[in-house]
């Protein structure tokens, strides 16, 4: 029987918070280092000998992972549990890369069935994009290729766009050049249409319920353009939506690619919402070993023992650190610039999923949950915020990612030694910097160390590689959230916005109240200073 | 007499401890709203009636600042006082975009007359590539310019340039396309140099010391790229450096421009580092309408008075919630899709600067010093990392900064509303969510509110506005610097890591021992499970 309750109601927990903390300098010997590794899926090794961890903190984290049984919440869910409860609704991003256990049938439909079918329909529209059989409205082949879409129809996308862009290219495998417009701001558009021929350009429109407001406004603002390009608009577009939604086989799109209410939007690049652009992009096969990767990593994390299950092991040194040492935040490194927009993807994943406060049957939580994650690349990151992390105040834990082979180039030598080389001394050099410190006369010079770091590291990034990073995170981020007890698989955080918002545009837009008099206040005081300006 | 000390010793900061802390919603009323703005520079507003500070708090702010004597030390800085007390040296980023005090000589050179100096040589350079007297190798105009630089050379310059790519486009002065290469990752240069026609490609290596390792390691790969292309790479590049580099002078540059030591790299955006590729890109004339907004607000900022001075209001804002409030981090939420890469430059200056941990004669402190800073654009962050800004267990005060009017775009409507109108109802309607909440019956749509913000507004988002949005930051920084007493100027932190990539880089391209055991280890770990996967 599979039991929900608070983290501080859990004895394990109470047990680990006694528990003498380690000092990492000491701990870290040449033995603990060699030894502390888990395989992962697809090539890839998990270290966690640089987590403030040792044999019995790793226990008695064990212990609580099994006390809060976050196996079996893990398999419940991939059977098709309501586990999104606020919503109640399924959760089956894993279902869309393979089924983990019990067939999850929903009104009749068999769900595996349902997202397998939608993505051999993409497939065939990606393959006949990509060989000239489906062409522009004035009969070019399509070579550019353009999601509008925000939020998990974005981040997810195009991190994983960027991060196979060179690999595609070396491959042989890169068709149209993808591009993404997001932001209602217009000059996010009209930077990208200024950039490209639309007479040769795809629009894949994503939303699943068909009425998100930027979308809609940057949908209406490429219309525009393509018809005053003298395109027909209605077949430069596709659209990725839910079946109930209003642009669902409307005519005014060349295709409709189905989604569900079970896949959240940040967990969506596995289905549809991923899919269409990088089978189109890329083609249908790498989209396929994407999944394939999160597959393996997904029955990977099916692994009860912490110590053969990389995504459960970080998720518990994460707990660790948040619950336990205090710390607010983590920084995710990849020392591959083809993950320069990964960090992006995951401040979504993670603090979407698990910034909350409530537990899952709504009761306030005495402890804190998710927390705040950021992260550029390394080694630009190195001349930018490492100094903080250094020699800062706080401690910040750091996710380094790194890969020894490059993607496009060959490697080139300066100086006696290769850049790829260098991108990894630097990488191993940062994470021993950090935890080992040094101590100095100075004390201006002086690192006191102690900061800990764990690292996932792999041969190449391809799209398998991929996959299992994309998994890695969104099953560290479930297990979290089994551990804080909480919904990871709803937002009702940014609703309060969203309303009002409408009641600001009509403020803003009609010169009505909004009806809320410091709204009001905020909006004529806005709209003076700036009016001002403009006269 | 100028005194530095502790900010705990200060009576002001004492008193300050023991005010009780306000609710915002109680605090905020319509009034409020209405007048606590302060007129920034180049038309530019800045709101603090979203932040958590009351009559009393802001006395009890403005006694601090009197008491640790910002503004006396602010003068003393742009007078050339040696503030950078670590490396010895003056701190003149002001004095690039004008003159606030007293002349500033050293050994006999007149400071502002050395960065006019080679700002005029490099606005003559400019125009000469601009009108195509200055050529490729190949007789070609040059048609891009690509920056190769990292950290404070590349950051601060990029979030300038794509600050300004749509309004240069929308002014007629966008004659070359900027781009950025930094990443030691040959898969960044690579990249980039896929997309471009290298016959009509000028090509900034920005050094300070002529030695960076992933600098010098991508101009390695420039020129192989450029001869590759039958180009003499001798005429395709420029630096910008010290004149004590091994790149001052040397004839396998077309010119070189000269910055000093008296400029640190995340304060260089207004020397040459961003003024030479700016200028080529943009025009001469666009790059001194930035130092003209910056030297406006430099101006405003010698205000004593925190209800007169923008930047020193937000610093002391930020001091309150740091170092009374607790808070560890800060998100900057731009509203404008042209300031995408503005958060990236910010978590540079502001965490390079103030992540420190021992004063500036070498004291560890016992205080909590500078924040986290991340940030994306508006609305897309929306859809993203708001849900734990909204909802999480930790508050993190928010820096808003919106713009009025499009700089690329005629605005487009759609359901009665522009898109441009739609970004700013999201804009203030989510200042007021954040700090009114919402009661519901249901916890999970319930919101707390209590999560402070401030704004910077202004009407259209030029150079001269992008100018006090760097000097604004800037300054806060220096103010919050002042506060903490600690040496905002040096970079310590970076070392100890570039000590040990060295010695890995000797390891792994060597196979020599790094001297560590531990990183030793380290290396092998990697080694063998990537080789693993390759062979």
């Amino acid at each position: 029987m599979v039991n929900f309750k608070e983290l501080d109601a859990c004895d394990s927990f109470a047990a680990l918070k006694k528990t003498p903390r380690m000092r990492l300098q000491e701990l870290l010997t040449p033995e603990r280092i060699a030894d502390l590794w888990i395989p992962h899926a697809a090539g890839l090794s998990y270290c966690y000998a640089f987590a403030p961890v040792d044999d019995l903190i790793v226990e008695q984290l064990q212990a609580l992972a099994d006390e809060q049984q976050l196996i079996e919440k893990y398999r419940m869910l991939a059977d098709g549990a309501i586990m999104n409860t606020g919503e109640r609704r399924m959760v089956l991003h894993h279902l869309a890369r393979g089924r983990l256990g019990a067939p999850v049938v929903w009104n009749g439909q068999d769900m595996e069935a349902f997202y397998t079918g939608e993505k051999l329909r993409f497939y065939e529209f990606a393959e006949k994009v990509r060989d000239g059989r489906i062409r522009s409205s004035v009969g070019k082949p399509f070579a550019q290729v353009v999601q509008i879409g925000i939020g998990g129809s974005d981040l997810g996308p195009r991190a994983a766009s960027i991060a196979l862009s060179r690999w595609a290219i070396a491959k042989g495998r890169a068709k149209l050049t993808p591009w993404f417009i997001s932001n209602v701001d217009p000059d996010d558009a009209d930077w990208v249409l200024s950039r490209i021929d639309l007479s040769e350009s795809l629009f894949v429109l994503v939303s699943k319920s068909g009425t998100t407001q930027e979308t809609l406004a940057n949908e209406t603002l490429v219309r525009a353009r393509l018809k005053a390009a003298g395109l027909d608009a209605d077949r430069h577009i596709v659209a990725v939506t839910s079946k109930s939604s209003p642009l669902a086989g409307n005519p005014h799109y060349l295709d409709s690619f189905f989604i569900d209410d079970f896949i959240g939007g940040r967990y969506s690049t596995s289905s549809a919402v991923g899919g269409v652009i990088i089978s189109i992009a890329y083609g249908p096969e790498t989209f396929e070993e994407f999944l394939h990767g999160a597959h393996e990593a997904d029955i990977l994390a099916l692994e009860p023992s912490l110590k053969r299950n990389p995504a459960l092991m970080d998720a518990m040194i994460g707990i660790y650190e948040r619950n336990v040492l205090g710390w607010p935040a983590t920084a995710v490194l990849p020392y591959a610039e083809p993950l320069s927009r990964f960090p992006a993807h995951l401040q979504q994943l993670d603090m979407e999923s698990n910034g909350k406060s409530v537990s899952r049957s709504g009761r306030p939580l005495s402890y804190s949950t998710g927390p705040i994650v950021f992260g550029e690349p390394g080694t630009n990151g190195q001349h930018s915020f490492y100094q903080l992390l250094h020699q800062g105040t706080d401690i910040v834990p750091l996710q380094f990612i790194g890969f020894l082979t490059n993607q496009l180039s060959p490697d080139m030598n300066s100086e006696g030694s290769s850049s790829r080389q260098k991108l990894v001394s630097n990488l191993v050099a940062q994470m021993a910097a950090f935890a080992l410190g040094k101590e100095d006369e100075n004390p201006n010079k002086a690192f006191a160390g102690g900061r800990p770091s764990t690292l996932l590291v792999g041969d190449e990034l391809g799209p398998e590689q991929l996959g299992v990073l994309f998994s890695h995170f969104e099953n560290k981020v479930m297990f979290q959230g089994f551990v804080w007890n909480i919904n990871s698989f709803d937002q009702e955080g940014v609703q309060l916005g969203k309303v009002l918002a409408k009641k600001a545009l009509g403020a803003i837009s009609k010169g009505e109240s909004s009806g809320d008099a410091r709204l009001d206040a905020l909006i004529a005081a806005v709209l003076e200073r700036t009016r001002g300006e403009s006269s």
